[in-house]
Parts: C-alpha cells; sequence; structure tokens
C-alpha cells in the first residue's frame, strides 16, 4: 500500500481492505511495540499477569494538529497512558490502541504517527497488545481520533494516595510547565519564536519507579499534570487531601521560549497542558532527595520543590507566594483555555 | 445541568467544567455500573487481579445514528467488548470508557446513551473502572465516538485458538445473521418493514462461560461475528486453522425481517454485522451438546449446528451448500457494504 495513497471507508470495514490495511500499514508501523499486536490486533491480547494489583486507564487523544514540534498524536497516545500508569505506581504492561480514521487521510502521515507510537512504546518498554480500526467519512472526523488503555502492574512498595498527604509535606515539580501546551499552540497558530519550542512528551514510568523504589512511602502522591496544567493537579490535589497547599513562584522552573508565548497568548503557564512532567507530593525529609533523584534523568533536569502541604481545610485552597511578594490563589481553569491539546 | 443544555467545547478543558461533566452528567448515567468510576473517571483504577491469564480488548465505536432500535452506541460499547473478552474463555472483570463527544451534542442524548451503558454493565456484572472526556469542535465530528477496552480472566478451563481446530470438528452459530447491521441500515435509511427489526446487541459472556465449563477442551475455538459478519468470522477461522470449512445453508437460521430487508437493500446476510452472535468451533461428538446448552438461553435459542471442518489445505476455502443444492464459496467481504454499523 504505497504513501501516496489515503484511506478509504472500505478500509474500515472488516473485510479484504481492513485485513491488508492492518497487516501492510498498521502492524509494521508499529513495529517492535506492536509485535505482539500480530495476532491481536482485531481481537484480545492474552497477557500473563503476576497476583497483586493491577492499574488500568486509558485516554483519548484529539490534538490538532497531529504532528507538532516534539512530538505527535502517536507518541503522547502511548507517553499519556503510560504516565497514567506511571503515576499509579504500576509498571506498564500493556496498551491497546483505538484508531478513528477519517476517509481521505494521508497513510503516510498515518504511518508517520504508527512508527512513532511503536518507537515510543519500544523505548517505554511496553507491548501494544491489541487494537481496532475504524474508518468514518470525511464529513465525519476531521483527522484522527486515537485512544489508548492501558494495564499495568502496581509496584508492592507504592503507598499512593490523597490519603497519604500529610501536613509539612513537599512538592516537588520536576521541570518548566507549559511546554507541551504552548508547543502545540503556536504551531497551530503559526507562531514563530526566536528558540524553537519542543513538547515535553515522553514517558515518566521510570522516574515514577525510581521514587518508589528508593522512597517507598515517602512517596504520597504522584500526578502528571496534562489539562489544567500544574494549576489543575494542585487543586485536585487540595481537595484530594483537604488541605491547603502553598507554592512559591521564584521556586518554579521556567522555560523562557514557554514564557514568551504564554505572554504572546495571554495564557498561565501553570494552566497550560504538559506531557512530560510530575507533580510528587514526599514526605518533608524526602524532599531533597526526591528532587536529587529526579534531576539525574534528563527528563528532570530542572526538577524544583515547589511547595509545602498546609493544614486540613474545609475549603482547600491552593495559594502563591509570588516573585514580587504577595499572594494570589492558584484557581482551577474554568474551562478550555487550549482545545483539542492532547 | 440540565437536559436542555449542550456540550461546550469548556467540557473538554480539564478545568471545573469537565468536572462538573463528570460528576453531574456521566456518574450519574453511568449508575450502578460507573459506581467504581467515582474516583477512577480522570485517572487510573487499581484491580485486584487474581494470578492467571488476563485478556486485554479495545473497540471503538461510530455507529450512525447513536440510538437504534434495539440499542445504541453504549449498551454497544459496552457488549462489543465484553464479547471480545467472552470469546478468548474469559470473565470480564473491569471496561475503560472513552469518550470523544462533539461541541453541540445534547447533554440529554449523552445522559441516555452512557445510562444505557452503565445498565449494560450492570447486567453483565462488569465494572466500568476508569474513563476520559473529550471535546471537539462541532466541524471536526459528526456527534460521537465512544471507545471501550477491557480486561478479564481467562477461564483455566478454555484451550482455545486456531491451532485447536480438527479435521471433522463442527461449526455451531447461536442464532440468525444480519440483525444488527440491518436494524442499524433500516434506521438509518428510513425503511419501514412490516415487523421491526431490533439489533441482537447482547453481552454473550454467559453462553461462553457455559460452553467452556460444561464442555472444556472439545470448545475448540469462539468468535462473535461483528463487522464483515459470519461470512468474514468463517473465512478467518479457515485461514487461521488452516483448513476448509463447508456450511449448509439451509441449517443456518433466519430471522424473515431481516432478510427482507437484506433482500431489499441488496445485502447477503451472512456478511451483515452481528453483536449478539456466536460462532463456536466444538468437537463433533460435543457439538449436539454445545448446540442444546445455547438454546438454553433466550440469546441463543435458534443456535444450530450449520457446517464442519475440513482437512488441511494451501489456500483454505469456506463453501457452502445452497438450499436448491448448489456450491457457491463463501468469501471474505472486500470492503465496506455497510459503513458505521458499530
Amino acid at each position: 500500500m504505497a504513501d501516496a495513497e489515503r484511506i478509504q471507508l472500505a478500509h474500515g470495514g472488516g473485510g479484504q481492505l481492513t485485513g491488508e490495511l492492518v497487516r501492510d500499514v498498521i502492524l509494521p508501523a508499529l513495529g517492535a511495540g506492536g509485535s505482539q499486536a500480530a495476532e491481536g490486533l482485531t481481537d484480545a491480547a492474552v497477557l500473563e499477569v503476576p497476583p497483586g494489583r493491577l492499574a488500568f486507564t486509558t485516554d483519548s487523544y484529539v490534538v490538532q494538529p497531529l504532528e507538532f514540534p516534539g512530538g505527535d498524536i502517536g507518541k503522547l497516545a502511548v507517553c499519556g497512558t503510560v504516565n497514567d500508569l506511571a503515576v499509579e505506581g504500576a509498571r506498564p504492561l500493556a496498551l491497546s490502541l483505538g484508531l478513528v480514521v477519517q476517509e481521505g487521510l494521508e497513510i503516510a502521515l498515518l504511518r508517520r504517527v504508527l512508527e512513532s507510537a511503536g518507537r515510543a512504546a519500544a523505548e517505554a518498554g511496553v507491548a501494544i497488545a491489541t487494537g481496532d480500526t475504524k474508518v468514518v467519512e470525511r464529513t465525519a472526523l476531521d483527522g484522527m481520533v486515537m485512544n489508548t488503555a492501558g494495564v499495568g502492574v502496581v509496584s508492592e512498595k507504592a503507598r499512593l494516595g490523597f490519603d497519604r498527604i500529610a501536613a509539612g509535606d513537599r512538592v516537588v515539580l520536576s521541570g518548566p510547565p507549559g511546554e507541551h501546551g504552548l508547543a502545540v499552540m503556536c504551531r497551530r497558530e503559526g507562531l514563530s519564536l526566536a528558540t524553537e519550542l519542543l513538547s515535553d512528551c515522553a514517558a515518566l514510568h521510570e522516574l515514577t519507579a525510581g521514587l518508589i523504589e528508593r522512597l517507598g512511602g515517602a512517596v504520597r502522591f504522584l500526578r502528571d499534570p496534562t489539562r489544567g496544567g500544574v494549576a489543575a493537579t494542585l487543586v485536585e490535589t487540595a481537595e484530594g487531601a483537604k488541605r491547603d497547599v502553598e507554592i512559591v513562584e521564584a521556586a518554579i522552573p521556567v522555560n523562557r521560549t514557554a514564557k514568551s508565548a504564554a505572554e504572546m497568548l495571554g495564557l498561565d503557564l501553570l494552566t497550560v497542558a504538559n506531557e512530560g512532567k510530575l507533580v510528587a507530593v514526599v514526605a518533608d525529609d524526602a524532599a531533597e532527595d526526591a528532587r536529587a533523584l529526579l534531576a539525574e534523568s534528563p527528563l528532570a533536569a530542572r526538577a524544583a520543590v515547589i511547595g509545602t502541604v498546609g493544614e486540613t481545610a474545609d475549603v482547600p485552597c491552593v495559594e502563591m507566594e509570588t516573585e514580587i511578594g504577595g499572594r494570589r490563589i492558584v484557581q482551577m481553569p474554568y474551562g478550555e483555555e487550549l482545545p483539542r491539546i492532547c
């Protein structure tokens, strides 16, 4: 099937053409990451699972454009679901991949994003074990929707949850916020910056596994701040723990290009989506170890302790000490500042 | 959130409005089936899993219209994924639910299809354990895409696979083919029939569990003949087993309304999608037991032995002895006879 060709409705019919698309395009593109998918892509995969707790998650990806600086929908769909498992303290075991493709989509583009998904899966050591492909009319969808679900084995050392968060715990952020959302927006709006801004899209399971392995129960809670950004994650953490949280603006690492882009677009960096950042709540006496451990990885070289958990509160609040010495409330974003960012 | 309201882009932003949609519409609508989702719908669920083999599957649903006689996209998304687990010999444990919704969709419609998904999950005894919701512009999608992934525990008694199929094995079909695809097409095309045709959309895990429990290794292979219909399933079975298969047209149960509809639309009943039928390959001496066991359920009251597995073949072929005594080749449908049928 030549790359110049385009997807036809009949590619989704479950017949010969579907079989050809799966055999000639999808499986070869997924490559190593999809090697276990050879039998499974139209049906269920059977996995050998050790006894214990299993994490199970799903996300659909609707990012526009499908390719952006630092990533694409395929890499995003793998990393995003790996990260949802990772923040539950789980080692990713297998992913599913559900494609809904618009009639007329270039097969070359489909191939590129699937190759990217396959590479990301291989790098993360996770199999794309089962899948499904549907095709809809060109008037019914622009581009592609990709859904991944994932299963992972929860570490026996993981003791994570809102109820584990205590007064005095520290909040660690693995790097500068906003890179993913702003990279996508700049590409979409055709904004050019002095320095190219890349999405931070990356799999975080090694970072989280390292934290849990080394610090055990001192790691209270992990979350990847995607839609709604660091602000939404902090507010959800405060509300979940029923505790105030205080952060210090001067401690938050900043990507200057992202900051310029946010200013141009009138956005708050803290509310912009990330796809390769981690918010960790850790015991006070383990906070510096957690920061240093994260900073050993290129994915989190600029990790910083940015805040502290406070006392219990009926109406929990996230407050920020600003760089000019004032204080402001960090709020849950209301709605959609950046549509179709992930 | 009143039913008269419509989905806004901001409902997908990950902020306050997303939280309200999940809390006020999605979780209440999923009801009993979604009760475990209260914490999980934005993140990963943690499941306790017994040791052994785990089945893992996914499907995306793009059916149009979203509601049709006998079902809707919610019921379909639950039953379809339950069935993909069931035919692997697995007891369904948990489902994920990924929604991609068009801006402007009526909240009342969203509520109805989610209530239907919740009822189907509760009836199947499976939890909707984790989920995700995205909203895209009204120009980017018509209606809704629903993705479910599922995990299930494979029965220790299940010995299923193409390699288990032997010469002389019999092919059992659980009921008349084509009801789902034709019910959807008749609704879509505005065709009215003397008798209303209902989709057969149903969860089959109790049928498959019963077969495996009672007949063990005499059950060689199970499949639910969805897209591409019974024809595609038989051809895949023949190709997978590398054996010829012969079926007898007179033995195939027929729904007269479906047959009339197929004739009006110029379709072959054997190539039309089913969503509540089972094709089982069983040992010859267990075939009548399998048929009788299936027929005890209202879901398979008209189960019939329709064919026989033949010798190994380099180019395996499915042949049908026709009602007028001729023979014809049953072929894999080429492409998309019925777009957006599931």
